[in-house]
């Protein structure tokens, strides 16, 4: 790769290659999950080397290739090993176990970097006139299947890389605009944003690892959200090279030009053409910003609290409230603690559990964070305080708060810990109204927690809430267990399901923020009803006759279910406890 | 009509029947007008009268209106001269100026009233299937052709008017939602939602004679948007009926499913289907709201006065600044002063030329309104306040404020006064980024003007921004002359091409809150660039594959302009001052 700014993660989970999740500094950790799930200490799961794997031969499509070779330059296709690999799969949990066993049924053909808008649309132009599959991919981060590079009619498949395509190539500082390479990876479009004052403000746990691009395409939210929007919110303008031309959108703040063209292309996951330009929405960078972590009684006390804070129009950038589940998992990554530190942290409990009658098994733990200039930034932080105390907040001041801001991207590597050692771990997140959000939670919740029962393991299921809106918010419920040997996919499907279906049950959508995907597509029918399915695929048809672009993702076939991969037989056996 | 709560405006103009526009509280209006334009005091061009006009002789469809009779009561169809009248076009410029002289040569065959989505449901399967074109029609407010009841194939055409589906079904009071049906006027909107202490805090200048429904087709926005948003922000989920079935989408805050298809039924101005049931996000009633005066030196110090409120996050409710034009204008509704109040006026006028320095003809006057619990209100008080007088603006207290209040519906009405005296007066709207305003402003202003002399008249021209965004603001532009007799309709449409010209030349918008209909058809595909249109006319053929649903609006001809009514001839005649 020419470019320094470009690394894909390891091929096998997430993050870089030289980056591993290590437990040294959390002596917590491994007993609290051993206490959890039941799990035996040497069991081992590792992945498979490199060398063990073997990809499926590459197809070849020499009127495609042909094409290519006569507009880019040689360093612009490849199709090597570790090329195909990387480009094989998302970080979904099914893409991490196949890819660690070295189960690798598809991979792409080829692997194309374009470096302009002239060089994709020259490659769509090829692969429509030629019956290429073409699968866009920003960070290869997406955890909903989005980036499978399989094809029901086996065609020649290509994931189109837009690494290269990265840079911020305009900022109007005083409309506030960026117009920017959808390419471009989370810190280094920051890096290029702060040279000019200004700062998106979409920092999704991803960040480091995902584009802006994916995140427009997937519809993604950021930490930050609360305050500068979902990432749709912040697009002001698009172009997106389709099989039947380029859609290029006004650079307006808003418009009544018919349906919204821009909001056609987002969160259209690549099924409709590839996105090769945004104009965003950009903000000055904050003069003050704080986190802070507060704990809450129980669940219900936090949940009111961010409530009142929204209805008061005192909303923090951040309010990430932890359930019972969430928090201590959170207390299992603490560092130790040591000498004073230690005491003072004694003497908090004391005074939590004496005088403030905190149960410590139900107690939250929230993470918020204030920014803005002085006067925002202060009034913000004293009236949400404020809020928070009338709920039974207590303040733990600043240093949980900077220990969330010091990991705040590293969850994600935690999964690759646990697959080391045998143990499933994944996360499903949805929305819902505030009237709604504790029946949501509850249920889901006992819904989870039955499926692994079912499944014959140990249940560990938690939930955070990060996202607020003037109507609801978002619920992120991370779920873990011993894997079930032989059957592993089997009891992983089985819970996922059992956490989609109770989102779709208790007035859920199938996903605030991860995408449709093909991890998605069992519920997307009752997500969108069929036709408001009908509805995207007349778009994916008008748009991309031969269904060249990203096949498979957000229109589900005949028989999702099936074709997701639990049969009705997987279900039946694990109702039954067998 | 059964239902007390609707009323159709006149057939011939704006407003109820019994409401006519009068100056005679208002000496300064017409001999402002007269000297602005140069008309003669006697030309009077009234309407024709109801017995006059001659009516298109209704097509019949036998099998569709049998399908109807099966299922709808029998007060639920209309023919009468009357009902296809009122149903024969929205308000557009040119719907009048044919109204008034008796030119009507399209008009619906049949009007229907739908009172429940199983109605809606059954009218658009006969539709499809008897091949019945349906034009989906609210309060028939509509100034940009949304209503043309035309047909390219000559079919039957059905008005389908929602004026039945008029009730709040539900108020959701923690979550701050409300299920209403679409065909709701404002007034009555308002009204059942204050009596669950809830505002959809959504007031555009036709709000009495308009619907939600028709709001959310059009994409309309409220002079309080940059407190509540334009009316695609407040939609959490809807219900709409289309050939291919019906779209429901589930009621969450936010999602992550795919394409946004509740977006693709905003905006869709009746062509995919017809909307049945919106949930729309609510807010408390504000405990504190004042409307004010403020004149600013010229109309640069008020635009940077909004942008610096939108940069400091201080915005009011309302913040409809006037250019130099459109103050004039306003000054011209003013009632005559007496008394203490003359001298009052006579000592600040002094005080302003003499003492701040103001330039009475570039002197711009802007509205507020500041609203909310205590502190919000007099915070966002205060301090944009503080933001005015840095950009030299001079607060004219209450007194203007309440004029507007009280006068805000009105000016829609002003339009039927001067095509009573032969003046032709209409708008265009649009939006643009705070870097480009300015720019804009002034090429528009020019251009219109030009168009106008061009066509041998003397032109009045204002502007007036209402919506402010963090990117941007829309800019409202109204324009009048004397009609050209004989060739009033060319000069119309020579004169509003300029204003669209002009939008499209300097980074605007073919219309920031009027819908496309088709009136903007000529300038869509540069709006939406060529393959934008494909979109949308592939959602178009997937969800109406016959044709039916309004055919004519949105997606362009072949030859747009020609079908929009203007000749090279004409454009050519006028260019040399012929």
């Amino acid at each position: 790769m020419a470019d320094p700014t470009v690394r894909h993660m390891k091929w096998w989970g997430w993050g870089d290659e030289d980056v591993t999740f290590s437990d040294a500094d959390k002596p917590k950790l491994w007993p609290y999950l051993k206490g959890e799930l039941g799990l035996a200490d040497d069991h081992r799961t590792p992945p498979v080397s490199f060398e063990e794997i073997d990809l499926p031969t590459a197809k070849t499509n020499a009127p495609f290739t042909t094409a290519l070779e006569a507009v880019l330059e040689a360093d612009q296709l490849s199709a090597t090993k570790k090329d195909r690999l990387v480009h094989a799969a998302g970080k979904a949990f099914r893409d991490l176990f196949r890819l660690r066993r070295g189960q690798v049924d598809f991979a792409p053909d080829l692997v194309v970097y374009p470096a302009s808008e002239e060089d994709v649309v020259a490659i769509v132009k090829a692969a429509h006139e030629h019956n290429a599959v073409l699968i866009p991919l920003g960070g290869g981060s997406n955890i909903a299947g989005c980036l499978d590079p399989k094809d029901r009619d086996n065609r020649f498949i290509v994931s189109l890389d837009m690494c290269r395509m990265n840079r911020v190539l305009e900022v109007d500082k005083k409309s506030l605009i960026a117009r920017i390479q959808p390419g471009v990876y989370g810190p280094h479009m920051e890096e290029q944003l702060e040279a000019e004052g200004v700062t998106l403000g979409h920092f999704p746990d991803s960040f480091v690892h995902s584009t802006l691009g994916g995140w427009v395409a997937t519809r993604s939210a950021g930490m930050q959200s609360d305050k500068y929007g979902k990432i749709e919110d912040m697009v002001i303008a698009l172009r997106m090279v389709t099989p039947s031309g380029t859609i290029v959108t006004r650079t307006v703040p808003n418009s009544s030009n018919g349906i919204d063209v821009r909001r056609l292309c987002v969160g259209s996951e690549g099924i409709l053409g590839v996105i090769t330009e945004l104009t965003m929405q950009v903000h000055r960078l904050p003069e003050y910003k704080v986190f802070e972590g507060w704990l809450f009684p129980d669940f219900e006390s936090g949940v009111a609290a961010i409530h009142e804070c929204m209805r008061m129009g005192i909303m923090p950038v951040i309010t990430r409230l932890n359930d019972p589940g969430k928090t201590a998992l959170s207390a299992a990554f603490k560092k130790p603690d040591t000498g004073l530190k230690a005491q003072i942290s004694s003497a908090l409990k004391w005074y939590l559990r004496t005088i403030k009658g905190f149960d410590f098994t139900q107690c939250c733990m929230m993470t918020t964070a204030c920014e803005g200039d002085y006067d925002t930034f202060h009034q913000q932080r004293r009236e949400s305080a404020y809020i928070f105390k009338r709920h039974r907040g207590v303040c733990l001041g600043e240093g949980p708060g900077r220990s969330f801001q010091e990991a705040k991207y590293d969850f994600p590597h935690v999964r690759d810990y646990l697959m080391d050692r045998g143990v499933m771990g994944d996360v499903s997140e949805t929305a819902t109204t505030w009237d709604n959000l504790l029946t949501l939670y509850t249920h889901t919740l006992q819904n989870i927690r039955q499926a692994i029962r079912d499944t014959g393991a140990d249940p560990w299921v938690g939930c955070h809430i990060s996202h607020n809106y003037h109507t609801g918010a978002s619920l992120y419920f991370t779920f873990g267990c011993r894997q079930i040997e032989g059957r592993e996919l089997d009891q992983y499907l089985y819970v996922k399901k059992a956490a989609e279906d109770s989102f779709m049950e208790h007035g859920g959508t199938v996903s605030h923020h991860h995408a449709v995907g093909s991890e998605h597509l069992p519920w997307i029918e009752a997500d969108l009803s069929p036709t408001g399915v009908k509805a995207v695929a007349a778009l994916k048809d008008g748009l991309d006759p031969k269904g060249v672009m990203n096949p498979g993702k957000i229109i589900p076939g005949e028989h999702p279910l099936a074709e997701w991969g639990l049969t009705e037989e997987a279900i039946q056996s694990f109702k039954k406890g067998n």
